[in-house]
């Protein structure tokens, strides 16, 4: 296992545990009040929340993905429980996706590929952008090669904003998320055929989802947008292929699950609060296969 | 002056200092050996050295910029240096760049907002990345309006992968980071016309520079690539304006000017190292004002 790359790593944990992508989007309030009271600080609180939550609901997703900006907003020490709870998933054999949607070029991308392909903050996958160009991308890829690390590029979101730039029609009559697309397709494969470098496609509607999941076959996807930006089963399943393909984000449905069990909120502990997003997880995992 | 925007502070500064930026893109190799090796480990030896060169370059520049992926590279400990080095520049009323390119949406944009806007890691203006679209950049202004803060959006960059993405021709016959440019030009404006957001852009053919400092007389430019990029004084001034307008970055060729001058590297100490960046930052300033 250990000279597959991160893509054939997440292919495999996708066919034996489904598409499920937990977001640890954790904030200080969405942890469970008397569990917040007891920790030392706010960083200390999410920490032992999320250790909670991986634990519960290891065996219901496929990976984790931990937005960085919840930890930075809370400063050094925010930045501290990020890092150990990157450490608590991959300890456990976990699969975790990094979500900083770093995009910098030359030896200031080589200094963030060293950043979080080692060291304190270890993932398994990283997010980029690419509005600087494919020099902000290839940096990564030598080191993902080195290190059997992978990461999702920015293709094609789903927020009302993705009108403005990513959706502008060329000269070439391609739109500008297709040309992001081409060059992902061109980098080089895994075991399993999908590119060491995948993409980040939200849920769209039907016809361009078709569309895109058919014009990039190889391109493995992280699916934002489930729940909270209007997605669905339905909507993700489209971009998914062959009972693989791609991984379904959802954070907040999940981490809050606890909050909308309608218990008096001062009674959940961090394991009760646990034990409902494992559920959603796995009402989630089984609303996606149901369908595929 | 606490009731200026960022970017007026910033064009006050550059008006009684100059358009140098120095870029603290500091890595332990270039702290001189012996004084590496009096630190406990390489994070602090960056934030020594960084504080005297802050202390004897200070009058020679405008503003200074921050990149983080060279203190992320050093995990939490070098996060802290990056934090007490923001710190040390804001508690001389200097004015400092966190290039951080963050570019995310929603709750996600909002928490990044808090995170560098305040707390820890409190700048003046930050860098951000427009890929996603504008509702990636509007979260951060309706928190630099209430506390005074600014962002450089990348526009039009100059690494060889700017061709790949920005420079691509549109539908409408413009190229993508005119795009960005117009959006960009929208935003609300301080007391001496500038936006309160400005845009990174790159030393570029003199032409089209020209043209990009006429289409956008509101936006304040950041620039980088100077000396290492194959821009020098002249390029940087074309995007210049009123002799004001703009700051331009330097980072390795100012912080490592020390390396240049041929002594014995063991006998070199921050300070002497320190003063060789003073004197190649007057020098850089005295090119460009030279030129306008």
């Amino acid at each position: 296992m250990s000279n597959d790359f991160a893509i054939d790593r997440l292919f495999a944990a996708v066919a034996s545990k489904g598409h499920v992508c937990i977001g640890l989007d954790t904030c200080a309030d969405y942890v469970p009040p008397s569990e917040r009271r007891k920790a030392q600080n706010d960083s200390e609180a999410v920490l032992a929340f999320n250790k909670a939550l991986i634990d519960a609901a290891f065996d219901a997703a496929s990976c984790f993905k931990v937005q960085i900006a919840y930890y930075e907003e809370m400063g050094t020490a925010g930045l501290c429980a990020y890092a150990q709870t990157l450490k608590y998933i991959r300890d456990k054999n976990g699969i975790v996706i990094a979500d900083i949607k770093r995009g910098d070029i030359a030896d200031t991308a080589l200094r963030y590929a060293k950043a979080h392909f080692s060291g304190d903050f270890e993932a398994d996958f990283v997010t980029l952008s690419p509005y600087m160009g494919m020099d902000a991308v290839e940096p990564w890829l030598s080191m993902a090669q080195k290190e059997n690390k992978g990461a999702f590029v920015l293709m094609r979101t789903s927020n009302p904003g993705m009108k403005d730039f990513q959706y502008l029609e060329l000269a070439n009559g391609k739109r500008l998320y297709n040309e992001v697309g081409g060059k992902l397709a061109a980098l080089p494969k895994g075991k399993n055929g999908y590119g060491l470098f995948g993409a980040v496609v939200g849920c769209t509607e039907s016809e361009e989802a078709s569309e895109i999941r058919k014009n990039y076959p190889s391109l493995f996807f992280l699916i934002p947008g489930y729940g909270a930006q209007g997605g669905g089963a339905k909507e993700a399943a489209l971009l998914l292929r062959e009972k693989n393909g791609g991984v379904v984000n959802a954070s907040r449905s999940i981490i809050t699950a606890w909050q909308k069990e309608g218990k008096d909120a001062e009674s959940v502990s961090n394991l009760t609060a646990a034990e409902a997003a494992q559920r959603a997880a796995v009402k989630m995992r089984d609303e996606i296969a149901e369908i595929l």
